[in-house]
C-alpha cells in the first residue's frame, strides 16, 4: 500500500479485565458503538465490518463471529468477516479493513478486536493452539515456556539482565496507572517481579501479560470520506504483515524475523525509518518480547533493547516512549483485541486526547505479534 | 469491485473423504501446490496467502492457520491470513484475496480452504458453533435441526415435496460418480433417501452432506500478471458477501436474505442477471438448501425451486446445470474447503477440462453459505 489513503476517524475500547458479567458480542458492540459515536457517523454509513479474534471456538464455543457482531449491531446485510492470526488477529483484521478501502470496495469500515478469555479455566491450553500443535503444544510447551526460551537465549547471547526484564514490567504497570481502561492498576517494584511465582524460568508471573476480557475498535475511512467527517483524521501511513515458522526450533530465538520484515515493509510504505517514530505501542505479552521488538524494529542495536529500557529511554519522557498507556502487561491482553487496543491508544495520543498519560509526537508505530512471532503486523500512524 | 480485474490462473484440490492418514497442513499444501503448479508460476512469485477454515481450534487444537501454512509451504515471510466465516470461510477467504489484488497490495495470491473434520467424534457439536450459541446451540439445536425447520416451513408454505428434496440428493450423488475427488461414489434412489435414518424430520441422513476432510485452492492474479502466465484465465466477474442474523428465529425460514443480497450485489458487479448464468455451484449442505438457493438467486420464482429440480432443469443436460461435479452432497463438505472447491470446479468447467462431467457455458456462479445463512458469498466467474 501507499500511505495516507486511509484514516482512523473513530476509536473506542471497553475496559479490559475479568468481565464475567459481559458476553463477547456485548464487548465487541460496546467498542464498536463507541468508535462509531466517536467518528460521528450514522451507522448506515458503515460499508463493512472486520472482527479479529483468536479462538472464540475454544474460549466460548462460538465461531462465525463476523455475522454475529453484524447481527447484534443491527448492521446486516453488510459483509462482516472474522480474521484470525492468533494474538495478532486484531492487527491482521485492521489490515484487511484497510485493504477493503484501498480496493475501492468500501468507504467506511469498522474493525474491532475482541476476546473473552476468563470464562474458561484452560486459557494457557487454548493459547497454546497458536503454537505448532505437532511440534510444540503436543509436547507440553506453553507460551510462557517458549518465551522463557527466548529470554534465556537472549540473556546468554547478549547479556540481557533479569533486572532489565523486570524494568519492562515495572514501567508498563506504572504507565497503566493513568489508563482508566487498563486491567491492572497496581504499581510494582523489581523485587515484586522476582517474588511473584516463577512460571517458566527465567519468567515470573509478573513478566507475563494477564489473561483478560475486552474489545477495542476503530472506524476507518477513505481519504474522501475522512474529510467529510473529521478535521482531525489520524492517517494510516503503513500497514504491513509478515509470517515466520510457527515453531521456535526452526529459527533464531533471539530475534523475530517477522517483526524485522513487517517493520521493513511498513517503513518503506510510510517512507520513514525508526528515527522518525515518536512513540510506539509494542507487543509486550512477556517482558522479553518488548526488548526483542525494540531491537527488531530498529529502535536499538541488536542486543541493546534491555539497555534502552534500563536507561529510561522508553519512559513517557524518554527519547522513544513505549506503551505509554501500559502495554499488554498493564492493560491486559484479550488476545484478539490487543492489536486494535494499540491503535486506539496511539490514535488517542496523536490527537492529543490521552490525558495524564499523553506523550508528544505526530508519528506512532504499533506492533502486534501472533504466537511466538509467526505473524507480526506493524502499523504506522500519523497526524 | 468491478469485474474482470482479477483472474483465477491456477486450481487444485485434494480428494475429499475420511483422510485419517493426512494432517490439515498436508491437505492445504497439496491443494496449494497443485494450484501453483497448474498456474505454472514459481512459488517465489506468490505475494500473499489466505486460508479459509471454520474451526481448526475445536477440530484439531490448532489455531494460527495462516502462518502455519506459509511455514509448511516454505513461503515465509509473506503475509498469510486465516479467514473464518463458518461454512462460508472458503468463499470469504477468496473475497479477501481478490480485495488484496484490487488494493494493489498483491499481484499473485494463493487462496486455500481446508477442514479436517474426521479426527473428532463431535463434528455435529463443533458445527453448531456456527449457529447462535446463546439462542440455538445452547438449547440443543444442531444444524440438521435448523435446516429441518427451514425445510418444513418451505414445504408448508410452498408445497415443496419430500420427493423434490430426495431428487436433489439423487442428482448430486449421480453427478459425483464422474468426479474422482468426490467423497461419495454411490448412486442412490429416492427410496434409499427415505430408508436412510431420519436425523431431524423431514431430513434423513441422505439429505445431509457428509462430514469430510479436504482442501481446495486457487491462484489469483491481477489482470496484468494473468496475461503473463496464461492464455486461458478465468475472470472473477464478481465477488460479493452479505450477512444476516445468526439465529433462525429472527428471520423468515423459507428464504435466505443474505443469499438474495449477495446475489444482488454480485449481479450488479458483473453487470449480469440470473438468465446470464450458464451453470452454478450451489451450497447443498442439505437438500433443502439447494432449493432455497435456486429461488433466492433468481433461478426460479419463490417457491418453485423444488419443481426446477423435479423437472430435470438442473441436470447436466438441463437449462441450468447445478453442481455438475456432485455438490457438497456428493463431494463431501470439509466446511472451510467448500467455497474454494466450488470455484475450482466451476473454473474447470469454464476451461473445458471437466472430463465426463463437463457442462457447457462461459459464465458460472458459485454460492457458499455460512451457518444457516448468516454469511453468504456469491462469486461469478467467466471465460
Amino acid at each position: 500500500m501507499n500511505g495516507d489513503k486511509v484514516a482512523v476517524i473513530g476509536i473506542g475500547t471497553t475496559p479490559f479485565g475479568e468481565l464475567w458479567e459481559r458476553s463477547l458480542p456485548d464487548l465487541f458492540l460496546e467498542a464498536g458503538v463507541k468508535a462509531i459515536e466517536d467518528a460521528g457517523i450514522p451507522g448506515e454509513e458503515v460499508d463493512e465490518i472486520y472482527g479479529g479474534s483468536m479462538s472464540t471456538g475454544l474460549f466460548i464455543q462460538q465461531e462465525h463471529l463476523g455475522a454475529l457482531v453484524a447481527d447484534r449491531a443491527g448492521l446486516t446485510p453488510i459483509p462482516s468477516t472474522r480474521i484470525e492470526a492468533a494474538c495478532a488477529s486484531g492487527g491482521a483484521a485492521l489490515r484487511q479493513g484497510i485493504l477493503s478501502i484501498l480496493a475501492g470496495e468500501s468507504e467506511i469500515v469498522v474493525v474491532g478486536g475482541v476476546e473473552k478469555m476468563t470464562d474458561t479455566q484452560n486459557a494457557a491450553g487454548i493459547l497454546a493452539t497458536a503454537s505448532d500443535a505437532e511440534w510444540e503444544s503436543a509436547a507440553g510447551a506453553t507460551f510462557t515456556a517458549l518465551n522463557a526460551l527466548m529470554a534465556r537465549a537472549h540473556m546468554h547471547r547478549y547479556g540481557t539482565t533479569r533486572g532489565q526484564l523486570s524494568q519492562v514490567a515495572v514501567q508498563n504497570h506504572r504507565n497503566a496507572l493513568d489508563n482508566p481502561h487498563a486491567h491492572l492498576h497496581r504499581a510494582i517494584t523489581p523485587e515484586e517481579v522476582l517474588e511473584s511465582p516463577r512460571v517458566a524460568d527465567p519468567l515470573h508471573m509478573l513478566d507475563c501479560a494477564p489473561v483478560s476480557d475486552g474489545a477495542a475498535a476503530v472506524v476507518l475511512a477513505s481519504a474522501e470520506a475522512a474529510r467529510r467527517y473529521t478535521d482531525t483524521p489520524v492517517w494510516v501511513a503503513a500497514s504491513a504483515q509478515a509470517s515466520d515458522t510457527l515453531a521456535l526450533h526452526d529459527r533464531d530465538p533471539t530475534r523475530m524475523a517477522a517483526t524485522v520484515e513487517a517493520g521493513k515493509r511498513a517503513y518503506a510504505q510510510a517512507g520513514l525509518g525508526p528515527r522518525d517514530i515518536r512513540f510506539a505501542e509494542l507487543h509486550d505479552a512477556f517482558t522479553i518480547t518488548e526488548i526483542l521488538s525494540l531491537e527488531d524494529l530498529g529502535f536499538a542495536p541488536k542486543g541493546q533493547g534491555g539497555r534502552l529500557v534500563e536507561d529510561g529511554l522508553t519512559e513517557r519522557g524518554g527519547m522513544l516512549p513505549v506503551n505509554p498507556g501500559g502495554g499488554l502487561k498493564g492493560c491486559g491482553h484479550p488476545v484478539g483485541a490487543t492489536g486494535l487496543r494499540q491503535v486506539v491508544e496511539a490514535a488517542r495520543h496523536l490527537r492529543g486526547d490521552a490525558g495524564r498519560r499523553q506523550v508528544p509526537g505526530e508519528t506512532a508505530l504499533t506492533q502486534n505479534i501472533g504466537g511466538s512471532g509467526a505473524t507480526v503486523v506493524v502499523t504506522i500512524l500519523r497526524r
